[in-house]
Protein backbone atom coordinates (compact mmCIF):
# COMPACT_ATOMS: atom_id res chain seq x y z
CA UNK A 1 0.00 0.00 0.00
CA UNK A 2 1.39 3.24 -0.55
CA UNK A 3 1.66 5.81 2.08
CA UNK A 4 0.43 9.41 2.00
CA UNK A 5 2.83 11.71 0.88
CA UNK A 6 5.25 13.43 3.20
CA UNK A 7 5.70 17.09 3.36
CA UNK A 8 8.89 18.79 2.44
CA UNK A 9 9.99 18.85 6.17
CA UNK A 10 9.31 15.30 6.81
CA UNK A 11 11.36 14.65 3.76
CA UNK A 12 13.89 17.25 4.72
CA UNK A 13 14.11 15.65 8.24
CA UNK A 14 14.46 12.15 6.44
CA UNK A 15 17.23 13.01 4.20
CA UNK A 16 19.48 14.59 6.34
CA UNK A 17 18.97 11.13 8.89
CA UNK A 18 19.88 9.34 5.55
CA UNK A 19 23.23 10.96 4.76
CA UNK A 20 23.91 11.19 8.48
CA UNK A 21 23.70 7.56 9.05
CA UNK A 22 24.03 5.50 6.07
CA UNK A 23 27.13 3.70 4.81
CA UNK A 24 27.06 3.67 1.60
CA UNK A 25 25.69 5.56 -1.83
CA UNK A 26 25.06 4.63 -5.55
CA UNK A 27 27.91 6.90 -6.85
CA UNK A 28 26.93 7.70 -10.83
CA UNK A 29 29.56 9.22 -13.09
CA UNK A 30 30.06 9.28 -16.42
CA UNK A 31 33.22 9.21 -19.22
CA UNK A 32 34.49 12.14 -20.36
CA UNK A 33 34.13 11.55 -24.21
CA UNK A 34 30.40 10.80 -23.66
CA UNK A 35 27.99 7.42 -23.16
CA UNK A 36 29.95 6.01 -20.99
CA UNK A 37 27.97 5.21 -17.40
CA UNK A 38 29.75 3.97 -14.34
CA UNK A 39 28.03 3.03 -11.08
CA UNK A 40 29.21 1.38 -8.11
CA UNK A 41 28.61 1.55 -4.13
CA UNK A 42 31.07 3.36 -2.22
CA UNK A 43 31.16 4.35 1.43
CA UNK A 44 30.64 8.02 2.42
CA UNK A 45 30.88 10.33 5.14
CA UNK A 46 28.76 13.76 5.65
CA UNK A 47 29.70 16.89 7.11
CA UNK A 48 26.80 18.53 7.12
CA UNK A 49 27.43 20.55 4.12
CA UNK A 50 29.33 17.69 1.76
CA UNK A 51 29.57 14.41 1.08
CA UNK A 52 33.05 13.01 1.32
CA UNK A 53 33.79 9.71 -1.09
CA UNK A 54 37.38 8.04 -1.57
CA UNK A 55 38.45 5.70 -4.74
CA UNK A 56 41.80 5.37 -6.00
CA UNK A 57 42.57 7.89 -8.49
CA UNK A 58 42.79 5.49 -11.75
CA UNK A 59 39.21 3.34 -11.06
CA UNK A 60 36.83 3.91 -13.42
CA UNK A 61 34.90 6.63 -11.10
CA UNK A 62 38.31 8.48 -9.55
CA UNK A 63 38.80 8.69 -13.17
CA UNK A 64 35.54 10.06 -14.35
CA UNK A 65 34.90 12.77 -11.02
CA UNK A 66 38.20 13.86 -11.44
CA UNK A 67 37.85 14.57 -15.12
CA UNK A 68 34.38 15.80 -15.15
CA UNK A 69 33.57 17.49 -11.66
CA UNK A 70 30.08 16.37 -11.77
CA UNK A 71 28.58 13.60 -10.07
CA UNK A 72 24.93 12.30 -8.99
CA UNK A 73 24.66 10.04 -5.82
CA UNK A 74 21.65 7.91 -5.28
CA UNK A 75 21.02 7.40 -1.10
CA UNK A 76 18.78 4.70 0.17
CA UNK A 77 16.34 2.28 -1.33
CA UNK A 78 14.62 2.21 -4.70
CA UNK A 79 11.40 3.45 -3.56
CA UNK A 80 13.25 5.38 -0.88
CA UNK A 81 15.85 7.64 -2.53
CA UNK A 82 17.67 10.81 -2.25
CA UNK A 83 19.40 11.96 -5.21
CA UNK A 84 22.18 14.26 -5.22
CA UNK A 85 23.59 16.25 -7.87
CA UNK A 86 26.89 17.63 -7.03
CA UNK A 87 30.00 19.43 -8.47
CA UNK A 88 33.56 17.65 -7.39
CA UNK A 89 36.28 18.95 -6.16
CA UNK A 90 38.97 16.14 -4.73
CA UNK A 91 42.46 16.08 -2.59
CA UNK A 92 44.89 13.16 -2.46
CA UNK A 93 44.70 11.19 0.33
CA UNK A 94 47.65 12.15 2.07
CA UNK A 95 46.92 15.67 1.70
CA UNK A 96 43.30 15.21 3.77
CA UNK A 97 42.69 17.23 6.56
CA UNK A 98 43.61 14.68 9.64
CA UNK A 99 40.26 14.98 11.61
CA UNK A 100 38.42 14.54 8.23
CA UNK A 101 40.48 11.55 6.99
CA UNK A 102 39.87 10.20 10.35
CA UNK A 103 36.81 11.07 10.40
CA UNK A 104 36.20 9.30 7.27
CA UNK A 105 38.31 6.06 8.49
CA UNK A 106 35.47 5.67 11.75
CA UNK A 107 32.89 5.85 9.80
CA UNK A 108 33.66 3.93 6.58
CA UNK A 109 35.63 1.46 8.05
CA UNK A 110 38.78 1.77 5.92
CA UNK A 111 41.05 4.19 5.71
CA UNK A 112 42.37 5.49 2.04
CA UNK A 113 45.33 6.69 4.00
CA UNK A 114 46.55 3.17 4.45
CA UNK A 115 46.97 2.60 1.06
CA UNK A 116 48.49 4.36 -2.18
CA UNK A 117 46.90 6.35 -5.06
CA UNK A 118 43.50 6.92 -3.21
CA UNK A 119 42.17 10.08 -3.64
CA UNK A 120 39.28 11.45 -1.47
CA UNK A 121 36.45 13.44 -3.73
CA UNK A 122 34.09 16.14 -1.68
CA UNK A 123 30.78 16.75 -3.41
CA UNK A 124 28.80 20.00 -2.50
CA UNK A 125 25.81 18.95 -3.33
CA UNK A 126 23.88 21.86 -5.81
CA UNK A 127 20.26 19.73 -6.12
CA UNK A 128 18.44 17.64 -4.46
CA UNK A 129 15.36 15.32 -4.64
CA UNK A 130 13.20 12.44 -2.28
CA UNK A 131 10.64 10.64 -2.78
CA UNK A 132 9.01 7.24 -2.42
CA UNK A 133 6.60 6.15 -4.70
CA UNK A 134 4.75 8.28 -7.52
CA UNK A 135 2.62 10.59 -5.32
CA UNK A 136 6.04 12.17 -3.55
CA UNK A 137 7.11 12.89 -7.22
CA UNK A 138 5.54 15.98 -6.52
CA UNK A 139 7.26 18.70 -4.07
CA UNK A 140 10.46 16.44 -4.62
CA UNK A 141 12.87 19.10 -5.08
CA UNK A 142 14.44 19.81 -1.68
CA UNK A 143 17.52 22.07 -2.81
CA UNK A 144 17.66 24.24 -6.26
CA UNK A 145 20.75 25.92 -6.93
CA UNK A 146 22.85 24.47 -3.69
CA UNK A 147 20.38 26.14 -1.40
CA UNK A 148 18.27 23.91 0.71
CA UNK A 149 14.65 24.75 0.06
CA UNK A 150 13.42 25.34 4.53
CA UNK B 1 30.19 -9.25 10.79
CA UNK B 2 31.39 -10.12 7.24
CA UNK B 3 29.78 -13.54 6.06
CA UNK B 4 32.18 -15.79 4.37
CA UNK B 5 32.54 -15.08 0.76
CA UNK B 6 29.65 -16.89 -1.63
CA UNK B 7 31.00 -19.47 -4.30
CA UNK B 8 29.82 -18.37 -7.52
CA UNK B 9 27.17 -20.85 -7.75
CA UNK B 10 25.93 -19.33 -5.20
CA UNK B 11 26.42 -15.53 -6.54
CA UNK B 12 24.35 -16.91 -9.85
CA UNK B 13 21.73 -18.01 -8.22
CA UNK B 14 21.45 -15.21 -5.82
CA UNK B 15 21.90 -13.14 -8.66
CA UNK B 16 19.35 -14.66 -10.82
CA UNK B 17 17.05 -14.50 -8.00
CA UNK B 18 17.22 -10.95 -7.72
CA UNK B 19 16.54 -10.43 -11.53
CA UNK B 20 13.18 -12.41 -11.17
CA UNK B 21 11.95 -11.11 -8.22
CA UNK B 22 12.77 -7.42 -7.64
CA UNK B 23 11.01 -4.70 -8.72
CA UNK B 24 13.34 -1.63 -9.33
CA UNK B 25 17.10 -0.88 -10.46
CA UNK B 26 19.30 2.15 -10.20
CA UNK B 27 19.63 2.97 -13.77
CA UNK B 28 23.08 4.98 -14.72
CA UNK B 29 23.06 6.46 -18.11
CA UNK B 30 25.46 9.07 -20.01
CA UNK B 31 24.99 11.96 -21.78
CA UNK B 32 26.11 11.36 -25.54
CA UNK B 33 28.42 14.63 -25.40
CA UNK B 34 30.43 13.75 -21.77
CA UNK B 35 30.61 14.12 -18.51
CA UNK B 36 26.77 13.82 -17.80
CA UNK B 37 25.79 11.29 -15.76
CA UNK B 38 22.42 10.54 -14.89
CA UNK B 39 20.64 8.28 -12.37
CA UNK B 40 17.94 7.12 -11.79
CA UNK B 41 15.30 4.08 -10.03
CA UNK B 42 12.89 2.17 -12.63
CA UNK B 43 10.94 -0.66 -12.45
CA UNK B 44 11.94 -3.25 -14.75
CA UNK B 45 11.08 -6.68 -16.07
CA UNK B 46 13.66 -9.88 -15.82
CA UNK B 47 12.55 -12.09 -18.76
CA UNK B 48 15.30 -14.50 -18.75
CA UNK B 49 17.77 -13.15 -21.00
CA UNK B 50 17.35 -9.14 -20.69
CA UNK B 51 16.00 -6.48 -18.58
CA UNK B 52 13.34 -4.27 -19.60
CA UNK B 53 12.88 -0.94 -18.58
CA UNK B 54 10.80 2.14 -19.88
CA UNK B 55 10.69 5.50 -19.52
CA UNK B 56 9.44 8.57 -21.80
CA UNK B 57 11.45 9.20 -24.67
CA UNK B 58 12.35 12.90 -23.70
CA UNK B 59 13.35 12.15 -19.66
CA UNK B 60 16.96 12.20 -19.44
CA UNK B 61 17.08 8.60 -19.57
CA UNK B 62 15.54 8.30 -22.41
CA UNK B 63 17.41 10.46 -24.49
CA UNK B 64 20.58 8.89 -23.13
CA UNK B 65 19.76 5.44 -23.60
CA UNK B 66 18.66 6.22 -27.05
CA UNK B 67 21.43 8.06 -28.00
CA UNK B 68 24.35 6.24 -26.14
CA UNK B 69 22.62 2.60 -26.66
CA UNK B 70 24.88 1.86 -23.00
CA UNK B 71 23.57 1.64 -19.24
CA UNK B 72 24.94 0.50 -16.15
CA UNK B 73 22.34 -0.80 -13.92
CA UNK B 74 22.58 -1.65 -10.25
CA UNK B 75 20.28 -4.18 -8.70
CA UNK B 76 19.98 -4.78 -5.12
CA UNK B 77 21.44 -2.82 -1.78
CA UNK B 78 24.65 -0.81 -1.77
CA UNK B 79 26.43 -4.10 0.17
CA UNK B 80 24.96 -7.12 -1.80
CA UNK B 81 24.62 -5.87 -5.68
CA UNK B 82 24.29 -7.35 -8.91
CA UNK B 83 26.35 -4.65 -11.70
CA UNK B 84 24.89 -4.81 -15.14
CA UNK B 85 26.60 -3.88 -18.02
CA UNK B 86 24.58 -3.80 -21.20
CA UNK B 87 23.61 -2.60 -24.52
CA UNK B 88 20.46 -1.38 -25.21
CA UNK B 89 17.57 -1.43 -27.74
CA UNK B 90 14.47 0.28 -27.48
CA UNK B 91 10.73 -0.03 -29.43
CA UNK B 92 8.03 2.45 -28.65
CA UNK B 93 5.82 1.63 -26.41
CA UNK B 94 2.94 0.87 -28.68
CA UNK B 95 5.23 -1.66 -30.81
CA UNK B 96 5.86 -3.81 -27.58
CA UNK B 97 4.84 -7.58 -28.56
CA UNK B 98 1.21 -7.53 -26.24
CA UNK B 99 2.31 -10.34 -24.21
CA UNK B 100 5.57 -8.92 -23.04
CA UNK B 101 3.82 -5.62 -22.35
CA UNK B 102 1.26 -7.63 -20.07
CA UNK B 103 4.29 -9.12 -18.36
CA UNK B 104 5.68 -5.84 -18.16
CA UNK B 105 2.89 -4.40 -16.29
CA UNK B 106 1.79 -7.13 -13.68
CA UNK B 107 5.11 -6.86 -12.62
CA UNK B 108 5.78 -3.34 -12.59
CA UNK B 109 2.06 -2.16 -11.65
CA UNK B 110 2.00 0.65 -14.29
CA UNK B 111 2.05 0.65 -18.12
CA UNK B 112 3.31 2.43 -20.24
CA UNK B 113 1.01 2.04 -23.25
CA UNK B 114 -1.70 3.83 -21.08
CA UNK B 115 0.53 7.04 -21.72
CA UNK B 116 1.95 8.79 -24.30
CA UNK B 117 5.73 9.29 -25.29
CA UNK B 118 6.69 6.31 -23.49
CA UNK B 119 9.83 3.96 -25.07
CA UNK B 120 10.42 0.10 -23.71
CA UNK B 121 14.28 -0.21 -23.58
CA UNK B 122 15.95 -3.77 -23.65
CA UNK B 123 18.97 -3.99 -21.84
CA UNK B 124 21.17 -7.08 -22.99
CA UNK B 125 23.64 -7.85 -20.27
CA UNK B 126 27.48 -7.88 -21.28
CA UNK B 127 28.89 -8.15 -18.19
CA UNK B 128 27.33 -9.14 -14.49
CA UNK B 129 29.54 -8.75 -11.16
CA UNK B 130 28.46 -9.28 -8.03
CA UNK B 131 29.68 -8.55 -4.09
CA UNK B 132 28.36 -7.98 -0.90
CA UNK B 133 31.59 -6.94 1.10
CA UNK B 134 35.58 -6.64 0.26
CA UNK B 135 35.67 -10.30 0.90
CA UNK B 136 34.06 -11.21 -2.16
CA UNK B 137 35.40 -8.96 -4.91
CA UNK B 138 37.59 -11.41 -5.85
CA UNK B 139 35.46 -14.03 -8.09
CA UNK B 140 32.94 -10.90 -8.16
CA UNK B 141 32.31 -11.31 -12.24
CA UNK B 142 29.06 -13.68 -13.21
CA UNK B 143 29.54 -12.60 -16.61
CA UNK B 144 31.95 -11.85 -19.43
CA UNK B 145 30.94 -10.67 -23.29
CA UNK B 146 27.76 -11.53 -22.71
CA UNK B 147 28.13 -15.50 -21.67
CA UNK B 148 27.69 -16.55 -17.83
CA UNK B 149 30.49 -17.94 -16.50
CA UNK B 150 29.17 -21.13 -15.01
Amino acid sequence: MTEPARTREQRLADARYRLEHDVDVWVASAGPDGGAPYLTPLSFLWDGEAVLLSTPATSPTGRNLAATGTVRLGFGLTRDVVLVEGDVTWVEAEDIDPAVGDAFAAKSGFDPRDDTGYRYFRVAPTRVTAWREVNELRDRVLMRDGAWLT
